[in-house]
């Protein structure tokens, strides 16, 4: 057996380098868990990830604890790991979050706006441009306390109520977040319905308007299979910023209505396999997202999980 | 809800208008399960994906039954699915089993070759070259009887015993199964671990040793979840060949040593997404693939399949 070799690494041409993963599971992952997580264990399980070589490991939510109970903890959670040796954003929905969360000496956060009105009402109770407009006072008092803020897009190819959104609208809102004064954008797959020409037309258009890739990420969800595909049709077209969670956690993949994230483990595969430097250790993630499992008590849904946790040499029948 | 409208189509520049699906759920993914469907099933299953628009299914194989008892009952299977409207390949390991596919009137046929030792040993009882020898007569009669063959080359990627395969040992073997006579090829990624860049890099290769791209299909493997990417990565150089399995059949996706082929239903969902015409009824496609797993008594594991027969605007959190 002498899988370990592989993937093979085989660069292509034309992409990056280097590719920045933000690690979103330990709050895109377990906001979305039935069960509430122990503080301690979120705590180990974001230091971990650190340890696996994440550099952006998203932690916690100020988000009212009344929304988001599986993060009611976030401040007891985030004076445990502020020896982590890695970025450690928040979400913060206003400015009571805000304040909350740099009282506690964050200076990484991140907002989060939608493309389409059904979604902003549905998750915000405001219109886009109400909800833009909440953001306002919360970026600007962040960089005044020369913080670093990310811009949440979600909906961004389409919308479970509203269907395709169309490009146009996703530049729109892009526009204003960079003008309120945002450092970067996660640019949302929501509901997973994304597929390659639609992620190039978007990036393309973004650029036509004069918002620079470099501050661009993409957040894909893989509920028709498809998060892996688009994300190379973005590295092809130079984005560096690549959402992901550790095990694929974020929506149960084993429920019939399926939203879950990208896994972290497939995305740094296909990174490996392109020759692309994330700085991760692929068998301490692993291990990771395993021992997070077990706390779940289930297992996880990431392919190259399974596949790398499994024999991979046995039962190979022909073709 | 209206997500029927989903995904959006947005073509990319430069891909193929047209890809040819290669179905291969009632051979590759029925060899590949514990129990053996009986015969009237795997009929009804290929008249259902003939009839979601699958111009192309394989329908079983003439290896000896004491290796693939799952597919003993080829002599059965052929003539219950003779008025099918569709390309109904087979596979044929040797002359004998030729000759049993030619007495029930099939002419389109395929090979299976190896592009390693160890694989082909170990699924053929046979080196490379004794294998090619082999094929010769068998492709050389099949033409003479006026048959298309196909010729199936696994490992063309890595080996489970061998680790990463240099591009050039499967360019030698793609050469030697176009010099005896093949009309098309099938490089198998059949322990899953290709990425993107190698997937260019030995599609290059081939160009550069003559062997037309219009010959070649590609046969990804899920294990790793880089399938479809890796699928992506062939239409933008050209391939118009796509082998998938309704459904993911083929090896179990639940259990640890997944080699789960590409679910035939994602890569229609990426197709239709980029505006490529396939000829397939996605919603008759996933009928199919859920009464198929009905029968087999558990669900699919395409993320597609799981996500359409779901309800897909529930439970959608922010980001």
């Amino acid at each position: 057996m002498s899988t370990d070799a592989l993937p093979m690494t085989v660069p292509a041409p034309g992409l990056p380098a280097r590719v920045r993963i933000h690690e979103v599971g330990p709050r895109d992952g377990l906001q979305n868990e039935a069960a509430t997580v122990p503080t301690e264990v979120k705590a180990e399980f974001i230091r971990r990830l650190a340890g696996a070589g994440l550099a952006t490991v998203e932690a916690t939510s100020f988000v009212h604890p009344r929304w988001v109970p599986q993060l009611a903890d976030a401040e007891a959670l985030f004076p445990l790991v502020a020896d982590v040796p890695a970025e450690l954003p928040v979400l913060v929905p206003n400015e009571r979050g805000l304040e909350r969360a740099l009282a506690l000496g964050a200076r990484r956060v991140a907002v989060f706006a939608s493309a389409t009105e059904s979604f902003a009402q549905a998750n915000l109770n405001r219109s886009v441009d109400g909800a833009l407009a909440m953001f306002e006072p919360v970026v600007a008092c962040a960089k005044e306390a020369g913080g670093h803020v990310r811009g949440y897009l979600s909906m961004c190819f389409g919308d479970p109520w509203e269907g395709p959104v169309p490009v146009d609208r996703v530049v729109r809102v892009c526009r204003a977040l960079v003008d309120l004064g945002c450092d970067e954008l996660s640019l949302g797959d929501t509901i997973g319905v994304a597929t390659p020409g639609h992620v190039r037309a978007l990036l393309t258009a973004l650029e036509d308007a004069g918002i620079a890739t470099g501050v661009l990420g993409v957040h894909f969800h893989d509920t028709y299979g498809q998060a892996l595909a688009n994300t190379l049709a973005a590295l092809e077209h130079g984005v560096t910023t690549v959402d992901a969670s550790a095990g694929g956690l974020g929506g149960c993949p084993y429920a019939k209505s399926a939203t879950g994230n990208l896994a972290t483990e497939d995305l740094v595969w296909m990174l490996r396999g392109l020759g692309i430097d994330t700085g991760v250790d692929l068998s301490r993630l692993v291990a990771t997202s395993v021992w997070m499992a077990d706390r779940l008590g289930r297992p996880s849904p990431s392919r190259t999980v399974r596949a790398l946790t499994g024999s991979a040499a046995d039962s190979h029948k022909e073709q």
